[in-house]
């Protein structure tokens, strides 16, 4: 359309960083390459375990395998190093715009999250809401906190936004998850501080 | 045989805890079930990575894997965690009884160790000298002043016996790493404790 004297109007692109097609394991993947390449975080994917049952050798160094299964996975998909800290989550996506149904993790896994944070480690979910455009990370203290008061098999999407961090859709990463991590890491540092402060202030 | 006045020799049972057929990898993944079982630490084996090609589903919610291939490895075998630290590790056999050869660790490998050091974790090799019943654990410092002072392609056994720290085969764990580990972990805290005290020294 073209206005008078030339006046053209200013086409604002609206960059919806989502509804590529992306899945939320690639959009983590990616942010880990990031996080890699800049020397921020040492964090992978963990394969796929499968059971190979039967392989063949079509040739010198090669080998195929010809029949295998898909074995249900011991510990989470993801974990590594930041800031000297051992990091540890699992991703899901979810099709509810309602809640999180927690069939999606197996118990295995759950125990798994918990026993990290009981030897110090940092754990936590990162769930998508497809339909609602929305992610958040869910801290393991906070995920046991929720189902230790709850009988239900699922946590509400309100509860999510309430307890858990909400986490904006990126470019360079695509999903700044460790920017929360930072700030669990500075409020439990705080905490720390005002104990050590109150120790010395009774002491003295 | 029967001694006089009814004096039985004593046979003293040798337990040799090695040569029973088991691989080094079982050696490891029976003190890493230990350690969990125990609370003492989180350690797991990542599954061996596999590109799937082609799969078939010959009954509901049954996939069968038809096609595939192992890939190379990205990171290492091993990680975890520790007293609150990331761990890292590769484990590797040699038949060898003079050396171990760098052909066993991908470049990746070695690259993803030293990372893992540099963000704050502890990384190492575990080596075992099949033909010698001999187990090294070898710091991932250690490893790489080996390489920087060195054009060879393997480390000599003197090299790693003096450098390494033997792990002796056990019962229960069957191999406890996580002792030397500790060793590590206390003589770099000393390290810093001497230093914060020579500090408060030119400050005081």
């Amino acid at each position: 359309m073209n206005y008078p004297n030339g006046i053209k109007k200013k086409i604002t692109k609206i960059i919806d960083y989502k509804n590529r097609g992306m899945s939320l394991e690639n959009y983590i993947n990616d942010s880990n390459t990031y996080y890699l390449e800049k020397d921020i975080a040492v964090i992978h994917k963990k394969p796929t375990p499968i059971q190979v049952v039967n392989v063949e050798y079509p040739a010198k160094n090669k080998t195929k395998i010809t029949e295998a299964f898909f074995k249900k996975p011991s510990t989470t998909d993801y974990n590594g190093i930041y800031k000297g800290k051992y990091i540890d989550f699992e991703a899901k996506e979810t099709k509810s715009k309602t809640s999180f149904c927690l069939n999606n993790i197996h118990d295995h896994q759950l125990e798994h999250l918990k026993k990290v944070m009981e030897h110090g480690g940092i754990a936590f979910l990162i769930i998508e809401f497809i339909a609602l455009n929305e992610i958040y990370l869910l801290l393991g203290i906070d995920l046991f906190n929720i189902l230790e008061n709850s009988h239900s098999k699922s946590i509400s999407i309100e509860t999510i936004r309430v307890k858990g961090h909400i986490l904006k859709y990126g470019y360079c990463p695509r999903l700044d998850y460790l920017k929360i991590v930072d700030q669990i890491m500075e409020v439990s540092h705080e905490k720390n501080m005002e104990k050590n402060k109150n120790i010395s202030i009774k002491n003295g």
